[in-house]
C-alpha cells in the first residue's frame, strides 16, 4: 500500500498499528477510493456470514487487481469467552491472525477500559474528598466543591467480560476512607461512551474534545458534571492515545484489513472507526467497511450517524443473505445453535425462500432510501438449490438491486469474482447519498422517521420517563449537534426478537433516552436491553487453553 | 545482544518484547552472566535513587565495555495517576521511552487484569448457575455442584488504579439473573496472585500449572475451590500468554533494559521476573536486577523467594544510599514531599550521617547473611560534603563492604565508573550464597528468623486469626513447597512506618496469614496494609494531558 516504515507500528510479527496522522498528512491531496458498506438481512441463529463476505469481497477485488482494504471492528472479550469464541470470516475468507484478533489484539479495549475507569476513580474520589473536607480545605488543593448528586451519577465502571454479578452493585461501603456508599454498576467495555468516541472521532484533537464533554453525573442543582470538571479528561485521553491508531491485519490472501473500535451495534455504534475508514479511503482504491447486524441497525447507524460525523459518502452498500437464513425468515423451523439443523433445510423450498425475501426487500429499500445502490450477495452454501437462488435473483432484480452469488467461503477470492464485479459496477454508477433526516429535525420526528422508514413500525410510544427526557432535550440548545444512536434488538426489524420476516402492525416502544454529550449522540432505547450481558452455564472459556510447547492459544475460534 | 529477528517482537518503534522461549532454547548451553541485585537502605520521603542507580550501573558497566542488561519491574497505573507520575531513573541515568513505560507499556498489567477478572466472572457465574439450577440441570451442562461458601471467597476483582470506592462492595444485588448477593472487593492489579505468578514462573508450563492451583474460594465443607475446578485456568492462561515475554527498553546510553512484572514489594514480590532474569543472564555478561524498597523487603524476597524459585545465585548485592537519606535516618527533620527541604540539609552534619549509617549497616549485614558481597553505592548529590562521604566510606569499609561514590545522575555512565569497578570486583570474589531458612523449616520459625535476623525485631506476636492459620498450615502437607512472602511497610525496618533508623525493642505483629497456592507463597501480613490504595485529593492525573500536534503525553513523569 506504499506505506512508509514510520507509518507502520508493528505489534509482534503479524499485527501492526498504522499511524493515522502520518498517513492522512502524506495523502492529504490524494482522492478518496470507493467506499462500500457491507450489511445484511435481519440476523438469524444461522448467521449470514457477513464478516466472511467482507473478507470474500476484499479478496475478490484483490483478484481483480484492485487495490483494496477491509475495515472491521474488534470483538469483545465478553462473547468470546462466553458463547462462541470469535472469528472474522470463515472457510477461505478470513482475517488473520485469529488468536490475536480474539484476545484483545493490540490492547485498544484495555486502553478504553483504563481511560473509562480512571474517570470513575476521579468521580468517586472527588465525592469522597468533598464529603471529608471543608470548602477551605478543598481550596487549599485548588478545588471547588462540585456538589455531585449521589443519585444522579450517569457514568458506570466497565469490564470487557459478561459479568452479571457486577451489573448492580453497591460501592464505598467501608466508611469515610472508602467514600460515600452509592449504587453503581459495571457495563461491558465495548458499550462505553469512550468506545463510541473512538469510533466517531475524526482525529486526536476531536477525540480529546469529545472526552472532555462526557457527562459523568449531575450536581444538586441538576447541572451536568463532565470529565473536564473532574480535571481527568487529559489523563483519560493519555490512556487512549495509542488506541486511536487503527490495527492492521490481513485476509488469508494477503489484502490489508483495518480493525478498529468495537462491536454491539444493537447498543453501540458497533462498526469500524471513522479514522480507519479515512485511512482506508486514502491508501486503497476500494475500502470495504462492515456495519454490524442487519441494515436496520448497522446500516442505519453507518448512514445517519457515522457518515454524517465523518463526511464520507458511500458508493454502494452490500446486503448479505443466505438461502438458509431466508428460509428461516420465510417460515422454516428456527434452528437452535448447538443442535442438529432441522431436516427441512436440506430440501428445496422455493416458497419459504420467496417469503423470506420480504425481509431482504425491506433492507434493499432501506439502502435505496439513502440514495445509494444496493448489491445483494448470496453467500453460497452447498445445500442451496438452483431454483431457490433463481427466485432470490428474480425478486431482487425486480426490486432494482444487483445480485451476485458468491462462493468465497469455499473458494476464497476466486469464488467472489461475480460479487466483486457487481460491486465494481455499482460503484461506477451515479448515486445520490442523502441522510434520512437533518440535524435540525426534532428528536421525536427523527425517531419516528427511523421507526417507520427503516424498521417498518406504525408509530412510536414513550414511557413517561422517556417522554420527560424528550421534552428536556427539545429545549437543549446543543440538541442540533447530536446524532441519534438507536438501541434496539438486532434479531428482528421490530423491538421483539421473536418476530421474524417483516413484522406488521406494531409500535416501537421507547423506554429511555440516554444522552452521550461526549460522543455527540442521543440514544433512544427501544425495549429492555442490558449493557451488561451474562455469562452462561456452559461458557466458551471451558474449552480455551494454551499449547505449552508452542504457546499457541486453542479454542477461541 | 546477538538476538535474532524472530526473538524480537516489536511493539511500535521504541519498545519490544523478547521471545523468552526462543532465546533460552538457543542459549541453553551458554554459561550465565554475573547476577547483581540492587537494593537500598530503608526508603525515606527523599528517595534514594535506586532505579537511577540501576541505570547508572548498567551504563557504567557499558562504559567498561561489559555486555550488560538491566532488569526492572513495570510501574502501576495507580500511583502513576495518583501521587507522583512514574519514572525509571533520573538525570542522565534513565530507562526510556518513559511515556510508554508509564502508561501500561505493552499491556502486561491489562493481561493480568483480564485473566484475573475472568476468574472472578467464572466464580460468580458458577455461583449463580448453581443457585438457579438443579443438580440434574447442571449435569446436562456436564457440571458438578461445587457448593461454594458465599462467605469463604478468597479471590477479589482487580483494577490498576487507586480506587477506594471499590475497596468494599456488594455485588449481585439485582436478583437471580445477577447471581447471589455477596460481599466483594477490588484490589490493585499489581497485588494480584497472577502478578506474583508472572514474577515467579520459570516458563509457560510452570505459569499454566500455577494458575490452575489458585484457590478462589472454599466450599461448604471447607475444601478449596481452584480455577481448575471452575474450568477457567486454561482461558486465564490464554489471556496471559503474551505477558510472559519480558519487555525490552533501553538506558539513555543504549544498553538493553528488561522490564517485567509489577511493583509494590511491600504487598507483593515487587521485582522483575524470574524469566526476565533468566533471559538477562543468558544474553549478557552482567544482569543488574532491582528489588524494591529496602533490603529488609526487596532483597529478602529476592534472596529467599525469587532465587529459591529460580535456582539463580547472585554474585553480589548493591545497597544504594544518599547522604540526604542517611541524615534523615540519623535524626535530621523528616522532609515533606512537595514542601521546601528543611534548611538543615544544606549544612554539613557528620553526626547525623554517622547515626544514619546504622540503618545502612543493618542492611549490609542482611546481605552478608545471604553469603554474598555487599557493595554500597553512594548516589551523589551536589550538597554532599567530603567529610560526610568520608564518614560513610569509613563505616562501611570497617564493616567489610565495598563503597563507591557515583555521579551517574549528573554524568551518566561516565559518572558510574568507580561504582561499576566495585561491582566487577565484588563479582569476581568467592561467595557462598545460602538461604536464611530451608523450606522444611516450620512457618513460625521462618517468620521468626525473618523478623529477628532481617528486621531486627525481638520476636513475633500473632492475632488469634493468624495463630489459627499458623496451626492449620502446620498440618498442610503442601507447606514444605511454599515460599514465604512477607507483607510489611517499607518505610521502616519495623512494622511502624514512623520508626526510622534501626528500631530496637519491638515485636513484629502478624495480623493475618494469606495462602497463595498458585504462586506458591504463604503471605504473613504484618500490621495494617491495604491491597487497594486510595486516590488523594490532589491526584497526579490533574496534570496529565496530550499534545494534540504530536500525540505526545505530558505530565506522567
Amino acid at each position: 500500500m506504499d506505506l512508509t516504515k514510520e507509518e507502520i507500528l508493528p505489534y509482534g510479527h503479524h499485527v501492526a498499528k498504522l499511524d493515522y496522522r502520518k498517513i492522512l498528512d502524506r495523502c492529504a491531496d490524494r482522492p478518496d477510493g470507493k467506499y462500500i458498506d457491507v450489511t445484511a438481512i435481519t440476523p438469524t441463529p444461522l448467521g449470514e456470514g457477513k464478516s466472511t463476505s467482507v473478507m470474500g469481497l476484499v479478496q475478490g477485488l484483490g483478484k481483480r487487481d484492485k487495490s483494496v482494504v477491509g475495515a472491521i471492528r474488534q470483538p469483545s472479550g465478553g462473547p468470546t469467552m462466553n458463547i462462541k469464541g470469535s472469528a472474522a470470516g470463515g472457510g477461505r475468507s478470513q482475517c488473520i491472525p485469529l488468536n490475536e484478533f480474539s484476545l484483545g489484539l493490540t490492547g485498544d479495549i484495555n486502553s478504553i477500559m483504563n481511560a473509562h475507569n480512571l474517570g470513575m476513580v476521579a468521580l468517586t474520589a472527588r465525592m469522597q474528598h468533598e464529603a471529608n473536607y471543608t470548602d477551605a480545605q478543598l481550596a487549599q488543593r485548588n478545588l471547588k466543591r462540585l456538589d455531585i448528586h449521589p443519585k444522579k451519577i450517569q457514568f458506570s465502571w466497565i469490564i470487557d467480560f459478561c459479568a452479571q454479578a457486577l451489573r448492580n452493585i453497591t460501592i464505598g461501603i467501608g466508611g469515610k476512607m472508602d467514600g460515600p456508599t452509592i449504587q453503581s454498576s459495571f457495563a461491558i467495555a465495548v458499550s462505553s461512551e469512550l468506545m463510541a468516541i473512538l469510533a466517531i472521532a475524526n482525529d486526536l484533537a476531536d477525540m480529546r474534545a469529545r472526552i472532555a464533554k462526557v457527562v459523568v453525573a449531575y450536581d444538586k442543582q441538576d447541572r451536568p458534571i463532565t470529565t473536564a470538571d473532574l480535571e481527568v479528561d487529559g489523563a483519560m485521553t493519555a490512556w487512549m492515545v495509542q488506541a486511536i491508531n487503527p490495527n492492521l491485519m490481513q485476509t488469508l490472501e494477503g489484502q490489508p484489513v483495518l480493525v478498529h473500535a468495537g462491536p454491539f451495534a444493537n447498543i453501540a455504534i458497533g462498526q469500524s472507526s471513522v479514522i480507519a475508514d479515512r485511512v482506508g479511503l486514502k491508501i486503497a482504491g476500494y475500502n470495504v467497511t462492515e456495519s454490524g447486524f442487519g441494515a436496520d441497525i448497522g446500516f442505519e447507524k453507518f448512514w445517519n450517524l457515522k457518515c454524517r460525523f465523518s463526511g464520507n459518502k458511500p458508493n454502494c452498500a452490500v446486503i448479505v443473505a443466505t438461502i438458509r437464513a431466508l428460509k428461516c425468515h420465510g417460515g422454516a423451523p428456527i434452528p437452535v445453535p448447538g443442535k442438529p439443523m432441522p431436516e427441512e433445510y436440506a430440501k428445496e423450498n422455493v416458497g419459504w425462500v420467496e417469503e423470506g425475501c420480504k425481509n431482504l426487500l425491506h433492507h434493499i429499500n432501506t439502502v435505496k432510501k439513502a440514495g445509494i445502490n444496493p448489491v445483494v450477495c448470496i453467500n453460497a452454501f452447498y445445500t442451496d438449490r438452483p431454483n431457490e437462488i433463481k427466485a432470490v435473483k428474480r425478486i431482487c432484480e425486480h426490486a432494482g438491486a444487483r445480485v451476485a452469488v458468491s462462493t468465497h467461503w469455499e473458494h476464497g477470492g476466486d469464488g467472489a469474482l461475480e460479487f466483486a464485479d457487481a460491486v465494481i459496477d455499482a460503484c461506477e454508477e451515479k448515486n445520490d447519498f442523502k441522510f434520512l433526516y437533518e440535524l435540525d429535525t426534532p428528536l421525536e420526528k427523527r425517531i419516528e422517521l427511523i421507526a417507520k422508514e427503516v424498521y417498518g413500525a406504525d408509530g412510536v410510544s414513550y414511557t413517561p420517563e422517556a417522554r420527560t427526557k424528550l421534552t428536556q432535550l427539545a429545549k437543549d440548545p446543543e440538541m442540533a449537534e447530536l446524532g441519534t444512536c438507536m438501541v434496539k434488538t438486532h434479531l428482528s426489524l421490530s423491538h421483539d426478537p421473536k418476530l421474524k420476516g417483516v413484522p406488521k402492525g406494531w409500535t416501537l416502544p421507547i423506554r429511555d433516552i440516554l444522552t452521550y454529550k461526549g460522543a455527540g449522540f442521543v440514544v433512544p432505547v427501544a425495549g429492555a436491553i442490558s449493557l451488561m450481558p451474562g455469562t452462561g452455564s456452559d461458557p466458551a472459556y471451558r474449552r480455551v487453553d494454551v499449547d505449552l510447547q508452542t504457546g499457541r492459544v486453542k479454542g477461541v475460534f
